[in-house]
Order: C-alpha cells, then structure tokens, then sequence
C-alpha cells in the first residue's frame, strides 16, 4: 500500500540557504543529527512512531525540475547549486527505535547519519513525519489503557489536522491497541479493520426514528443503532420495539450513545435491555471522549463494552505537541552540541540502552554509540547508504505485538494516567558526560 | 498551483453504509448541511477559511475502481451499490461564507445543498478541510494583532499535524496578515512569501560561531544571523566584529534571538548595535512563542521588529480543535434537527446578516434564507450544480484584503486577546425560532 508522497519542497527555506553555504564552503563531510523530545508533559512515557513514513519519505526523496524552476523564480540561489538539488538524493544511514518502542525524554528516536547536505535538507520534513505519530500513539495508547481491553474505535478524521494527520494517526491508533478507524482511506491504505454504521443525519432524515432504525436493519441486519438522537432511552425502547416485531430476524449488535450522561444511560439502557430478554445487545460510547473520561465512566461501573473516541485524541488535545528537536550532534567526526538555555543537546553518535530486571525494564542509559552498557539497545540500523533494511518494515501486526510486549515490561506506575510520582529513571552514561563536558569546555576556550 | 488530491475514500464509513440504505430506500431527494462551530472558548471570533480546499475537493470528487475494489473486498455492500458509487460526482449547490470573514458560534460557515447521498458523502473531508483553516485562521489573527504591525513570519511546518496541515496552515496565515512563511512548498503552491537563513546546527557545523557567520553572509550579504547557539550577546558582539571587518560590504539585515530571556536580551542586544553604530540591524525574535508571549515582550517594551511564530499556531496549542459539526438541517423540503443534550441544531436553510451601523458591525442575525432582514448577507453562493462560481475563489491578496475589512469593523473590545467581557451579539430571528420550535414540538408529538 503505497503512502502520499511528500513534496520535496516541504522543508524550511532556512535548510536550502544552509545548503548553498555549505556546498560552496565544501563543508558535504558527515553529519549526525538526533531526533528527541527535550520533556514529556502530561505522559510518562512516549511510543515512537512514524517510521515507516520517514523511511518512505527519504527513499522516494528527490527534487523535481518544477521544483527548481521555483527556487530559481525566487531569485536567491545559484544556478549551479539548483542543478546540484536536481541531481540530489539522500544515501545516508538511519538508526531508530522500532515503532511502539516506549521513549522518554532526550533519548533519540532516530538519528539520521548522511552528508551534511542530505542530512540538512531532510530536517523539516522528517520531523514532521515523526512527530505527529509519536504524538497520538503516545496519547493514544492511555486510552487503550483505559478502556481496559474494551475495543475502542478511531473516530477522529473530522477534526484531524488535515487529511494526512487522519491517515497517520489511524494507523498510530492501530499500533497501540485500537480495534479499528471509521477511515476508509486509511482502512484501505494499510489494511486496518473499519468501522461505522449509522449518523444522526440518517435518523433526522426519516420521518420517526422507529422508521429510520427498521430501514436501517432491513439493509444491514448485524448493525449498531445510535440511539440519541432525541431522547436516548426512547430510543432504546425503539430498538426493543424492533426486537419484538423482527423476532428471530433481530440480530442488532450494538446500540450507540453519543451524549448525555453516559454512565447512568448506559445504566439504564442496560437495564431496559435485559428487562426486555436482549442481553446479547451491546453498549457502545461516543462522544468528545478521552482517557480521563473513559476512566470514570468504567470506575462508576458504567455497563459499557466499547468506545468511539474522535477528536481529543486526533489531536492530542492535552498536549498538541512535543517539544521534539532534530539537532546536529556531530559532523565530520566532532561533537557537536547547543548550549542555549533550556535547549542544550548532548553531543556524539548515541545508543539507548533499556536495562532489564528479569522481564522489567528498571531504566535506561543514553551513552555513545561506541560504549559498551549492559542492557538492550533500543536504535537498530533500519537504513544504509539510502535503502531500508527489511528488518525496518515489520508491518503492522508486528509492531502492535511488539508495543504490548514493551509495555508489559514498563514499571506499573508508568501505565497509570496520573503523572507517576516516581518518573522512568533514565540515565546518560559516564563518556556521554564526558563528552558534553569536553565540549563546553571546548566552546567556553573559543569566544 | 494546484492542491493535494483529496482520496475520495477519505470518509467514515458510516457514510458509505448510509448511503447504501438511503439508495435501497430511494431516499436520493435534496438535503441541506450546514457546517457550524457550537461553541468559541477562548476566542472572541473565528475567521472563516478553507473554502477553497473545499471546492477543490468537491470538483474533484469521484470514486476509482481500486477504491470500489477494496470496498467490495470488505464484503458489506452490495455490487450494484459499488456500481452506483463509480458514476458518483457532487452535484450539488454551496452557500459560503468568504474566506476571512468574522464568524460566531452556531453561524453556518457553509451549507451543502445537494442529493442525500453527495451531501452524506462528503461529510468527513469537507469538515475535516474546512475546520483545521477555520481554526489555524482564528488563531493566527490574535498573533497578527498581538505583534502590532511587525512582521510575522509562520515557523510551524515542522510541527504542524502532518504535510498538509503545514502547507494549509501556511496559506490560512497568509490571510490573516502573516509576512510569509518557511515553508517552501506552501509558497511554491499558493505563491507565500517565503523567509528563512540559518538554524543553530550551520553554527554548531563550523569550528566557531565567528566563522560561520563570517561563511554565510560571504553566500547570503543581506542575512538574519542567528545569535543565539551558545550564548546570545556574546553571538551579537560577533555580528558586531563583524561588522568592524567587513566595512562597506557589511550588509546584515537583523539578527535572530531564538532562546532565552527575550526583552532583556533583545533590549541589551539592541543597545550593543546602537552603540556600535548598527542601528539599521533589526532585531528578530522566536522560540516557542504565541500571542500572549508577544503581547507581554511588545509591553515590556522589548526592541523587537519582527516575530517567527511556530508550533503554538500550527496546532493552536491553547484549544486545538474547534466543537464543528455538519449537521442535517433539511431533507426534500422538511426541516430537520438534532435533540441531543448540548447538541441542538437549529433548523432548515439559513443566512446569516450582518447588522451594520455606519461602518460598525453591532450584531449578526441568523435567520431564515427566506426571509427579509436588514443587514449584509454573510454567506453566497461559491458553487452550483458541482461547479465553482468564479467569485468564489478571489485570490489570497483579496481574501486579505477582505479579512482586514472585516476586522476593522468589529467591536474594538472583541480584538483583545482575552475573553470579550460582553461577547458579540448573535441573534436568532423570529421565523427561525418559531421553525425550531415547531421541529420540537413535532417530535415531541411524534414519541
């Protein structure tokens, strides 16, 4: 299933002008640049995630000669450095964290090794790739969590950021536990299992809402009827009415609340349903729901076996974003780093080691690529000289296994929705220290 | 330039099974959807915006055969309703308001006027399409108008929910009063200004900062540099040396302050180039900033002449989603409605009129399309019979133009950046309430 590609020009015009720079300073020596989150609020942990688009993105990466007849219109590059962007494609080598790996602040998700140019060039976009994912399978999976082996379905791509940020975050929801996508596109375009039956339109469209829930069964019998249309549990009874005149015919799964206090209508409904001999029809939630209120609704004991969950999660609502940074800790084989407040980087090539109590996880160590810590490596090479390795591509029933495995090794604490008093101990290893020290010192000798 | 494709499965599959019961039931006659928000926290207004998307995605509308065959391969629709989807194109008529004007909360946006199952179709993308530049637009304004005049520059491709999302969020920027953007490929698509020199790893990359800045402004004279990597005034002294060396060819435009105590630095930076007899270097400022920052730096009287403003606007951190809906307001000639608890919709047709007095808007009406009311009609039609009217796509510098106009017009208090102490003054007209009310009491009789 083939992804949208992505245009070469989506970069930032600040990574083209470094370019030029660079090129005619012949400054095309290697570099290294991490892709991390500098904090984690309101997570305990992250799920890395987007990989696949990257790697999709940097195979397929080229500039076309539309392309460059723009740059050039702009009036502000050289000649012979647009014709060096004709012939430019990235052949660089990409270390990352297997999607569904869970990540803490500072440790790199990926890290990208390629020419300076190449490396340079790519910034924009591979963030962007990563970031969102990792964003909405980070938030994503306490919903999972919280829904307590209940399906939960993506119901998220009216108000997703845009049609890709749909596409991107079904797949993300997917990968942390999530039944299914009401998406059609993205059902179809990395084969996740959709869902959906019925809106409040077609109910308004009819002239009774009995009339709409008979028309409706008469086409697709097994159906999930929403039933709140007006009044939730006369819309209930309508459903036992149905039940009574279809007889044997009935065969309604599910009903649908979207609103209301959906604890004590699901209370109620349940009741209703049994009273009327229907237990074997389900309960489903909808409605503005995240973690926090699927919690509750199962802590009161709200009788309810899945969940439609749309917009919070889509967009990450808590926390729409991560302070996520792509930034150089190397070139040319010296450390690199940034000293500026509440934004330094830790310099060099790194590997991030998870550190394993029997089958728990205890903590991690960022430390140099070329240390040796005991523990498991958690970067694996996924891209040489600009091919993906096949290891890279598991699919995604693989990396759903591999997030359950990995979370199932995460401290207890870390899986409560509330921040963990006690935070995942992450270490940076005695040469990693080193080396910043080194290059402070270096930087504070130089001015 | 033309815009990203929208795949026609990019819709919830709730719509397509409607669709297929509403065709078995000969339910094809005209239905009207208005597309609204319910609520404005934390805005005093929304700016309408996305139109074009919209009618871009509507002209092209169609389903292709690898779609009907994964649809078929799911095994819940009938073949000759996948027949049925093949020949299916949008027909239908758009009522809009323009792109950039003024809007409150239950004023329709947009109305869809089409056969049930082209309007049910393309719910999802349609609001998906239009509620991210809706909400990027209303959001960015409050920058605009925080920054008084400065430049801002949109800095948030990177983190922006995915590609398209950046490329849109550019564009809906560039009405409401944005300078330009970084992203390239916004630019190139909708013709943007674009902005952008150098990031903290051209510094890192070289031995020094001094040299860095000495190889840049050698490919790029007229530049922003960038001051901030390891320690900021020490970065302004170097554009300062400089400056000394170069002499006449000294052609830096500004230098960039990215971390940091933002007033204070900007303040004794100023006062470092003032002395060194600079004065024409301009101060720019970024990181991690939004409009209540840039009030707050503009108060404390901070030399600042220009803003990039990234992240917080791209995912409109404070409220990263808008309560939008698309709801069934009329079907082959009845009015239509939702009962829901904080759901209600209000029924059939509608305008919305502006009521002016001199050249100041002193209340909306949202009223019956039929009927009379004094005041400027809000919403037009951009598209009849599946085709796009030619004013309905004026152009970016006239959507600018008309954003400003209708900003101007507004209640000065509803341009402050917080709560509007008396909101704006949305009226429902007679002949609509009393439509609403008989919509109520029908049902009411109906259960």
């Amino acid at each position: 299933m083939t992804a949208s590609r992505v245009p070469a020009l989506f970069t930032d015009l600040y990574e083209l002008t470094m370019l030029q720079a660079y090129r005619a300073e012949g400054m095309t020596g290697p570099a290294v640049f991490d892709v991390f989150a500098r904090t984690l609020p309101k997570r305990n942990f992250l799920l890395a995630c987007g990989l696949e688009q990257v790697l999709d993105y940097l195979e397929s990466f080229a500039v076309s000669g539309q392309d460059i007849d723009y740059l050039r219109s702009l009036g502000r590059f050289r000649p012979d450095f647009l014709e060096y962007l004709r012939a430019l494609r990235f052949t660089g080598t990409v270390y990352a964290m297997a999607e569904g790996t869970p990540a803490f602040a500072h440790e790199p998700l990926l890290t990208v090794e390629a020419p300076m140019p190449e490396a340079q060039f790519v910034e924009t976009a591979v963030l962007n790739l990563l970031h969102y994912p990792t964003l909405v399978a980070s938030k994503g999976v306490r919903v999972t969590q919280a829904a307590q082996g209940r399906a939960v379905v993506d119901f998220g791509a009216r108000r997703a950021h845009g049609v890709d940020a749909a596409i991107a975050c079904a797949r993300a929801l997917h990968i942390v536990g999530y039944h299914g996508t009401s998406n059609v596109e993205a059902g179809r375009r990395y084969g996740i299992p959709v869902a959906g039956t019925v809106a409040h339109s077609y109910v308004q469209a009819h002239a009774s809402e009995a009339e709409s829930f008979a028309r409706f069964v008469a086409e697709f019998p097994g159906t999930t009827l929403l039933v709140d249309t007006y009044d939730t549990l006369d819309g209930v009874r309508q459903v036992i009415d149905l039940a009574r005149r279809l007889g044997d015919r009935f065969q309604v799964s599910a009903v649908r609340l979207d609103s209301g206090d959906l604890a004590a209508l699901a209370r109620a409904a349940r009741a209703l349903l049994d009273e009327a001999g229907m237990s074997q029809v389900r309960i489903m939630a909808s409605g503005g729901l995240d973690e926090h209120a699927i919690a509750a609704l199962l802590a009161d004991g709200a009788p309810i076996d899945g969940f439609g969950v749309g917009t919070t999660v889509d967009v990450a609502a808590d926390r729409p974003y991560l302070d996520a940074a792509y930034k150089l800790v190397a070139y040319d084989g010296r450390d690199c780093g940034k000293l500026s407040p509440g934004k330094v980087s830790l310099p060099g090539p790194k590997q991030v080691y998870r550190i394993m109590e029997g089958n728990s996880a205890i903590g991690d160590v960022i430390a140099r690529r070329d240390e040796a810590v005991m523990g498991e490596p958690l970067l694996h090479c996924v891209m040489r000289k600009g091919c993906r390795l096949p290891s890279a591509s598991p699919g995604l029933s693989a990396s759903r296994a591999h997030l359950a495995a990995g979370l199932d090794r995460l401290p207890a604490r870390l899986q409560s929705l509330s921040d963990a008093a006690q935070p995942y101990p992450v270490a940076v290893s005695q040469a990693l220290l080193a080396a910043q020290s080194r290059f402070q010192q270096l930087h504070s000798e130089d001015t």
